[in-house]
């Protein structure tokens, strides 16, 4: 019973994406990040921490000696790089590549017990303990991982060997968990399985993998604690010292059955995880109660709790949320995975209802947060995405401990780079989606789709200039001639869009046209079609809610979906003396020769000065402090702390 | 040799305080914070954590049966409750509290064991471990407020009992400790024996304890690391998790030898404890190396490292310091322990050199955070003390979770009511100090003092109308005529100070009249001379030096010693939309009714309003906030937090 009013994206195979600004990411990812992550798993990577990941496998299949090393879900770092290894191979056949991913493929295979149970963890250090420490110990996040991965694999290659492993071990969950007499009446700390499970139906066709979903999700939050029980009869042995997983329910979103969920509270990843399985299952079963809790939190997530730049987190702590308007730029998680899981969460909701605003969200997640997770050069990576840095401070003041001033080249606990690289080599499946005689274009980023409308076979080729120009453009190829509506997303940065179909203007002021921030237009098209989208960019100067505290009496700069920042390396240290004029017109530069090209903005502004001042008193009389006048340069935030160790700051003082 | 160039505190017996302000501080001391106190080492103050403190002594004395119980150094809440009481006792007699401190001293003395070690941790519970666990386990600092309490009581009353145990105490601990073959190279992590022991030498003049002190200063921070072997030798064991006292060293100020220290780091609290000591020992030696470290110290902690309130320790990680100009008002410490040791340190600076610096900090911190430590009924107590607070946030956000919105009761680890408790108690020992015929006045406290000068009795009555008012008038009464110098400190916060000798005038501009902020009257005096001090008070909006990210922008109000802040009482919620006008003339009045009576300031002021911001955009392109006029209302710092929970905020925007 697949919901068909959903719409659905499209296959990788059928999206190429060429693309001045996205093409050099995927190439990143192709080139540079996979390979590294492949010699980081596999610990050839000098002056970083050891993964082990591979080696775990290839210990639990009895292909090497030795024990188990890393974190508890270590493996799912190994089904991560799979999964991004999937979506570039179905994006671009590539023989060598495959191969190495059925190697991989082999040793997970035999790594697997008999009774389709698969964790090199629990198989190797703790036998005795499975399914013993749901709270703590990831084992169904890890069997996620490892289905989403199949599930991606088998689309590319059309190969079975690691989708029936991923069926063994989902039956494997099936026989554990579920309302039974005599099954666990339990769910993961932290969530994956769910949307996992609902990939694994998808591609099988098997209720049981939604049903199984949907029970993980019901049975969270229910009383009496599921990780109480376990940990009593666990005798209460604890994984992770420090946090408290058993009683802080609210750490794992289980404080509430999800669907009474109002408020996204606790780790930060595991809310937007637990999201998009919601919704996922919302979609399926066409549970109206399941999509109204999904909206709830959806929206308390991006009317309260997300920072400027897409980011979910505002404390270190829990890796967590923290309540309504409270968004410090220092102290702040802003984890890479939560606005990768923001994203998931944010598709699924596009694809049930087409409004904007998910797609708004999806852009800003992406071209701010999720792409400043990654170095210019692929090669390291942010953790915690701060949108404010002095980087002495980070140094010696405990509370920014977990704030680092320079991408890292990898982690003990893994799991944002690999994240980064699922998501950027399935970018394709963002770009567009489907539904009915309806295609929708919500991300302007030039590529070439095949997509079968109204019987026909329709090409799609868009060109567009973004992130640094509005200009778009769509041409299209059918035989003879189909009709189809073509909706395209208005982006909020946006107040004064043009669209011209073959020259001639559509009037988006018609109520008709205009339906949830996309423009639809329903006719019959032929080759040669055109459409160009105008989505003039001007410098947004945002101010912030006037609940949140951090941004009050600031400005941050925003121009189409980027997000702005200054940098030391621009404009000196003390980021915080810069006050730019509220009257100076911006002058937007795009430097070729910026970190591979950016665009970079130059506003007048004026300094603070420590001059003057002496230096015995800390505090004195006011006074006008003495100020110099400066032009103060702004680059994209994705693409800061490139250039060294310095200071950088999104939000400023404007007068 | 007794270094006779430094200036010396009154006996509190010869300093009668009478104070509209301060007089009811004391009397709180004596009739509510001693009492409450001494319940509360009984355990008998309901909806508290216990103490346990004088029943471990009773347990240790076989007076009792039971088990320790406490936190390591919980016998100094014991110490510390019995230097206030002798500070009070010394002040005015009190038959049934000395003889209630004569019953106490009973139960130390038999505690005490043969050989004079006095720990009632060690003895009941680790006795195998004595001096084993330097780093963490602070049997110096116990022993050092036991000696501290025990020279004030024999001040206070003549009686040798305690200052027996104190001395047997010390003779133990210069038995073990010191640079001679066979005895421990070592040094406690928490300083307090340094400063103890010279008070000790004070009553006694027996060197032995001078050498001690000076010996644990210099043993401090030298190489190899003694905390690390003594680490080794007990088989790596840890007391205190969570922290890493043994390889951290500047966290105990061990990561240089204290001569070569220039920045303060490390435990708040236990710097200033250090730098007291240092002072002590650099005065008595006169080693001006040693005083030299002591300068350099002071500077750091003062002009790089100190709010406004006097308050130090910018990180609840350690209770420490974190870098220069980093004094984050939200997450702060300030811890109030760390303020009086503070003013610990400022009293032996400026009675080795009478600079003004040392005591308008004293002041400083006094009026500000010290009694921001109590409730205006004295029965409630910070530990923390916040420059700005959100309730909420301290409930949710995990980087606030030692910032309290309300005073409580007591502390499983209480240290700082009791410390409050005896420096208030002895509050007249940080009004005047004498050296030969200088008599200095220090702080402005209505009080009658006693005092021979040039070989006669003289005394001096101070009326003072601070802080409300700088009107300060002394009359002198004399046998005769006596010949000295009388100097008065010209506090920081007033310009324009007039002092005039039987209606007189002296002018200030004159080099010889003022030195290092005293105005100096040396003249002959007679029975009926006044002086009259005008410190005009103005609103001072004060500044942060132009490197402090958290105050840049913003003002705080300051009038005479006493820093303002807005609390949510008066002003509503969401003081951080709150902006001051900088034109507006501020008004002063004082509110008999608030608080047992405040001065208020009221200032012009806009509030920039929620209302017409859609709640479903977090943030949007730039427009005026609509404002409403207001009247933002000042009360003072230290009074904050006594109507019940609400926001705070001590630095406000200004335009």
């Amino acid at each position: 019973m697949k919901n068909q009013s959903i719409s659905k994206p499209l296959p990788l195979a059928n999206v190429h994406i060429q693309d001045d600004f996205w093409s050099e990411y995927i190439r990143l990812v192709r080139e540079v990040v996979i390979p590294y992550q492949w010699e980081a798993l596999n610990d050839r990577v000098e002056g970083t921490e050891p993964s082990h990941a591979i080696q775990n496998f290839k210990i639990a299949a009895g292909l090497a000696q030795g024990e188990f090393y890393g974190m508890v879900f270590q493996d799912s770092d190994v089904a991560k790089w799979l999964e991004a290894v999937s979506y570039l191979l179905e994006t671009k056949r590539d023989p060598d590549l495959e191969q190495l991913a059925d190697e991989v493929i082999e040793i997970i295979a035999k790594a697997q017990q008999a009774d389709g149970y698969l964790n090199t963890y629990f198989s190797l250090k703790e036998p005795d303990m499975k399914w013993m420490n749901l709270a703590e110990c990831h084992e169904l996040y890890c069997a996620g991982h490892l289905i989403e991965a199949a599930v991606a694999y088998y689309k590319a290659t059309g190969k079975m060997k690691i989708l029936d492993v991923a069926c063994r071990l989902a039956d494997c969950i099936d026989a554990v968990f579920g309302a039974d007499v005599g099954k666990l009446h339990g769910y993961d700390g932290h969530q994956e399985i769910e949307l996992a499970l609902v990939k694994l139906y998808h591609a099988t066709g098997k209720e049981t993998y939604l049903s199984l979903s949907q029970y993980f999700l019901d049975e969270r939050g229910t009383d009496p604690s599921f990780y109480e029980m376990e940990f009593e009869r666990r005798n209460r042995k604890i994984h992770f010292g420090g946090l408290n997983m058993i009683y802080d329910r609210s750490y794992s979103q289980a404080h509430l059955p999800v669907r009474m969920q109002k408020t996204a509270e606790g780790h930060a990843v595991r809310v937007a995880y637990m999201c998009s399985g919601m919704a996922d299952v919302a979609a399926e079963k066409d549970d109206q109660e399941l999509l109204e809790a999904c909206r709830s939190l959806w929206n308390n997530i991006v009317t309260k709790r997300m920072y400027i730049t897409g980011a979910i987190g505002s404390m270190a702590h829990g890796e967590a949320f923290s309540l309504d308007y409270d968004l410090p730029n220092d102290t702040v998680y802003a984890e890479t995975c939560a606005s990768i899981g923001l994203i998931f969460f944010a598709q699924r909701m596009l694809n049930i209802e087409a409004k904007s605003e998910y797609a708004d969200v999806m852009e800003q997640a992406l071209y701010n947060t999720v792409i400043s997770g990654m170095s210019r050069d692929g090669r390291q990576f942010f953790y915690v995405n701060p949108l404010e840095v002095w980087p002495d401070a980070c140094d010696s003041n405990k509370n920014l401990k977990h704030v680092k001033s320079q991408r890292q080249g990898w982690f003990g606990c893994a799991c944002c780079p690999p994240n980064i690289a699922r998501l950027l080599a399935s970018l394709g499946h963002y770009v567009y989606s489907k539904k009915e005689k309806t295609l929708y274009a919500h991300l302007y980023i030039g590529s070439q789709i095949e997509i079968e409308l109204d019987g026909h076979l329709v090409s799609l080729l868009q060109q567009s200039e973004l992130p640094w120009k509005g200009d778009v453009r769509f041409a299209i190829t059918v035989e003879g001639e189909a009709k189809f509506n073509l909706a395209l997303r208005i982006p909020n940065w946006c107040k004064a869009a043009e669209v011209r179909v073959n020259g001639i203007t559509i009037q988006l002021s018609d109520a008709a046209a205009l339906v949830d921030g996309y423009v639809h237009i329903n006719r019959v098209w032929r080759s040669g079609d055109t459409i160009e989208l105008n989505l003039p960019m001007t410098v947004n100067r945002m101010k912030g809610h006037p609940l949140l505290r951090e941004t009050i009496g600031k400005v941050a700069l925003q121009r189409g979906p980027i997000v702005y920042c200054m940098e030391e390396a621009d404009n000196g240290a003390n980021l915080h003396q810069i006050v730019i004029e509220r009257k100076s017109q911006e002058q937007v530069q795009f430097d070729t020769k910026l970190l591979g090209g950016l665009q970079v903005l130059s506003i007048g502004a004026h300094k603070e000065l420590a001059d003057g001042w002496e230096d015995d008193l800390l505090y004195k009389v006011d006074e006008d402090l003495r100020t110099e006048p400066i032009t103060a340069t702004f680059i994209p935030y994705f693409a800061w702390a490139n250039r060294g160790r310095g200071e950088m700051v999104v939000w400023v003082r404007e007068n």
